[in-house]
């Protein structure tokens, strides 16, 4: 998983603090704190797979005598009834870190999965699917992470790695040539530069101010194949807003470099995946 | 709003932190500094609202100079074009907190027209819709809250605030009874004690040892409505799994108490919220 | 130890860097680097032991080659000269974790000692000891903890996960009857409801609109047993104000369920426990 | 207050963190959010305040909105019925706040109390009452204020800031010779230097080697005169272990400059200290 | 100043923390409470200012009583004697706050002042100075701050915003062409990309697989000539290695678009700016 | 190294985390998970070594399976070409976790390259080089530790841990007299009292008043001559202002006890180290 490991803990951290508080009443007085047992966690439908790494972590930092094996990877096909990971210790320490687990699995295999099925709609085309900012407040990294895991790209992270002039910006600068000018000589030179538009009089203007890649908001499938036509290669064309699973294809057929799918992170449905314990067993010798 | 001022601030700290980073590029270097403006938040579909607070801190924190005046409170009912706030102050702030404002809104009116939708279809009766613990890590208080807004009630907070025993805890210490007693023995007389039953023998069980609260699993209607003559007002009684927007009326026609809603949380999609500037200014005098 | 593993190794986080700051000046300039040694810390006077797990992690934390054995469990009797345990490894890191090891053992152990002296007082009674929110800043968890280890339980562990209607709040909302239909509008069907009663017609109109908890006031034994008999059993009844280790079987006789004293935390004198090095050997091999 | 914000702040917030949680159940929900009312904190027994500005930071945290008046100053004595502070504002606030505010008063104030007491026991002689690190874990910079404003002085803050030989650093070192020079020679010329003794051979080493402070452990009034003789005035000496408040004055003529009692914090009863309602009243215009 | 609010609050609190630690014995024991006073920020040689802002909140955060004006902008000349701000307000808080505001500001405006006399020595081509990675962990922000208020450009933030293929990295990954498809391949399209190349053969090799940017690593003046003549405009050159201020000018004139010099701020002396107290007087009236 | 662990995690974990962010792009990206490669660190001009337990927590965090093997231990000389360490593990690994530990090394050993430089200068003579408060904000611990392993002293560490009254506070307490009186009441009597003097006539007056050490604030060597005659070795004398690598023997010579000279951290150039790697291969066998 290629996100910081430092990261990763924080995150992690502040799931179980936040459930577990000052401790879990019920594991710890029903169930002996000597007794060994072995959960399986199972897929109960169809879909992608994402976070093995984050689960195996919950587990990891609750009880550092956990053994957690995945059975798949992140980014394979998941069926009903699939073992995504066996998980064996304290049957305490796994009760405790069960929901923390399935969350992060379920949230992020359903941004995954259906990542997925949008990528396949357009499958052929050299089109890419691209994430937005439009993720859930402290878990953007790992959202985005699912998006990759699912096939898709992404865009900038923040607001700090990217320019991206919007209509709002635009207005405040009196013009997209101003605001470009400004961009540009505020800016690294490493830094690249999108600007958004909203017809081809736009397009034309911000191409002849330069800049890296141009967001075509809201406009149809005609248009769009102007745009690409009139862009002739000189930037990336991203196509964003009235996006929906049943246009993509279309979308993609005009020739866009980019797609980009607020719903991917905003609107997926978690993926359903169950924890269940198969045997229980005291813990003999240590 | 009936959350914590401190858990509240972290939140939209951390939210501001993960967006920003070092600073936002664009705003930084398009907008000037002293350029005033106003934005106007609105809603661009029906539903509910939930989050004002909370957007309203996200501009606080980035700029205590912002004026943020919502124009509907939580809980109002939204259409396509209702104003929900009028944010004015420096044009860079507004437009650097504007995401992360709308990352929120967006996605605690969501939950909370969800709730809201589910909590009309069992009008009438005594019923009431709750939550679990299926939530976004990190987000617990506020999608709790969320479901609030909405018309329903809370479950447990976390593993600390209550006792819910579940099939593996139960499987864990060898039958209900040892299960409960154990948790008798083991917790402060203050904290509730919940069982989970798959079947009527097991709900006697538990009826006969003592519990306050009984969740039936997976339970067809006829099994529903027989477990609420057997418990006969002792218990409350709390159905859950399987549970859908359809069959909700159905399931509350059985006279449980609770009807638990992991979707509530985990699958619902954000609700259609924009921020648009109307004006700029420059700042005349301080 | 059944409290979470973070927010113990929180607490032993910020104990050390107090202490510590930038670094043990005396053990780091007069004690050699590669100095082996053993400590043995034992009680100098009688009571109970609570707090092994929290001085393991202060010297697991500050060195994790130090080897802690326990020799009692948290709950045990101690007498004068009883070996509580052997810590062994770098002589540096156990000097520099000495004080702060002992201040978490000899804190706890002296709430447990009189905690456990007050669940004798009334031994053989069914009325149980129970603590209050009258907590050290910052160490409510353990504290808490260290007066189930002496026999008692725990009342609620703060503002959230229980509602108590004290006399300032009935003030506040204008009657008994008035704040607690309030409360249980308000909070989650799972809270539990605890309402203050200074009189019996207080405690006549909690029976009436119906709580989980009554808290007797300063009430004398004579009310308190009046009490008892008009709850017949429908609620809990907690004895609070003006109770001391002299007149609590008085108060148990009168067969209130609870007794809470705020003394158990916040005025416990610390057991006097101390660590002894025995031997020192430069380290052969690792 | 002589403590950095920064400090006070952190241990107010966390303080705040561990008693209200996600929120104050019972005043959200029985308390109408516009009441407005005032609440007077008053001691209900003999003492000396300490921690006023604490109490008055817990409330500016929870709601900026609320009025703190103090009445006495921190260093006063308080005697059964004296008004402290009047607290004005939202009576939400001040009842989430009421407990957190007391826990700090009561204990600081307790500290104070009985630091006070030990020096009026000595009054008239140049010795002065020194505390220890017998502290409780997070709250020591607090608990060593308590002692300033009870009369009596600080030893050292912890272990970075001066330099205190004790028996297992001298039996670590091989004699108060070595340990000494090993110190003069690792340590900043700024930092001082204490060595514990046992008896007047070790003093005269401790002297030979030169030190600043020797701290005569466990002696009699006898040898202590006898140190106190020998020292000459060429080093601070410190008297401690088994000193009681009865047999203060006793070692105080002996004419040790500095009698250390770890006592003052760590056995110190809590003050007797309470908050109450004196009217409610709805919030007029904002 | 462009950086977030929330990172200059963090790393200012971090500053007074590591010096005020429990608190200011200085100025708490030698200075009256009520003291007030006016203390001269000024410069002591020439140089150009950077982190004014930083210092006002510095005290800010120490004493929100406080009154910063400042008298000259970040990226003004200063000379010696110029005034920087003046601060008024508690004595204390000032004498308590000045040393963190000073290093602040010298480190700052060592780094503007050095930067900007390097940009002075190229001036009127078109090449630009640019910082590296180099950086004092903990203040990168700050101190690429104060390299764009010298004149120079930022490279990267960090190892997350931009891809730079290194010697290293090209070993390990077998070749320039493989390293740059799978950097294509493996980060989002809108990262841009830059390869090290240490002579014309690899530079080839850059240009034919196509990427960003090229850094010319310690190549003469000759060498990078005929680089800029082979590239053609079509990536941008970065000269790197070896480049000190004395030849900086015979660099710029070979026609590369950047310039990176770690020295600006990984050696940059610090400028000699001080802070005297004008008046004092008691505080009259609040 | 002296340094507590806690702090040291602390700041190699900022600074991790300033510069991965989310994640490193190039090493994610272009070199494979399960290459296994060598880095040698080593020095590339003459110098001290300094820091080396820093590098290897940067990377134990980073990746616990990175094995880090020093080949040279602070304090030692540093030729170009030296080995200082040897880093083996995954490449990504140490790719990532290169410039952070460079930088750390080359900052804190060109402090101690300084610091040996200027105690060479007076090597012979008995006075001691020290260092002030003029140091990084952030990384104060360390590089006072440098100062230390180039063979200086330390002065106080922040301003909680002596007393040090500069003109500032003289001004501000009407005198020298008062001003020294007022610490002796207001601190600990383990604090020592410094006070800063500019001529003969200050310093009769500290010396009358009677304190642990006396700052010459810019005298010239005959001054500072007489200073010390008058001194007689009752207190510690400190030069301080207008001190260079060039005067220092003249200074040394003066009899003074100790230099201080803020260049020490506030101006030491970057030593220059660098880490190559060596081979490459994929890992066999776990």
């Amino acid at each position: 998983m290629d996100i910081s490991s430092h990261w990763l803990d924080r995150v992690v951290r502040r799931a179980l603090e936040e459930d577990l508080g000052t401790g879990d009443l019920t594991a710890n007085s029903v169930v002996p704190a000597e007794l060994q047992t072995v959960g399986l966690i199972q897929s109960k439908e169809n879909g992608v797979l994402a976070g093995l790494e984050v689960a195996r972590r919950v587990f990891a930092r609750l009880d550092p005598g956990i053994q957690f094996r995945g059975r798949v990877d992140d980014g394979e096909r998941l069926r009903p009834g699939t073992l995504i990971a066996e998980v064996s210790g304290s049957a305490r320490s796994i009760l405790s870190g069960e929901r923390v687990a399935l969350n992060f699995l379920q949230r992020l295999s359903g941004i995954a999965t259906l990542t997925s099925r949008c990528v396949e709609r357009i499958e052929g085309s050299s089109t890419r699917i691209v994430d937005t900012r439009k993720t859930t407040p402290g878990l953007r990294a790992l959202e985005k992470y699912a998006v990759r895991v699912g096939g898709g790209c992404n865009h900038r992270f923040g607001l700090y790695d990217m320019v991206m002039i919007k209509d709002n910006h635009i207005k405040m600068a009196g013009g997209i040539q101003e605001a470009v000018e400004r961009a540009r000589r505020g800016v690294s030179p490493m830094v690249r530069i999108e600007v958004e538009v909203e017809d081809l009089a736009m397009l034309e203007e911000a191409l002849a101010v330069g800049v890296d890649v141009v967001m075509l908001d809201n406009m149809s499938p005609e248009l769009m194949k102007e745009a690409v036509r009139r862009a002739g290669g000189r930037v990336l064309l991203e196509a964003s807003g009235g996006i929906r699973e049943d246009n993509l294809a279309a979308v993609a057929e005009t020739g866009v470099d980019l797609i980009s799918m607020g719903a991917l992170t905003h609107s997926a449905r978690s993926l359903d995946i169950s924890l269940d314990l198969i045997e229980a067993k005291p813990l003999s010798v240590e």
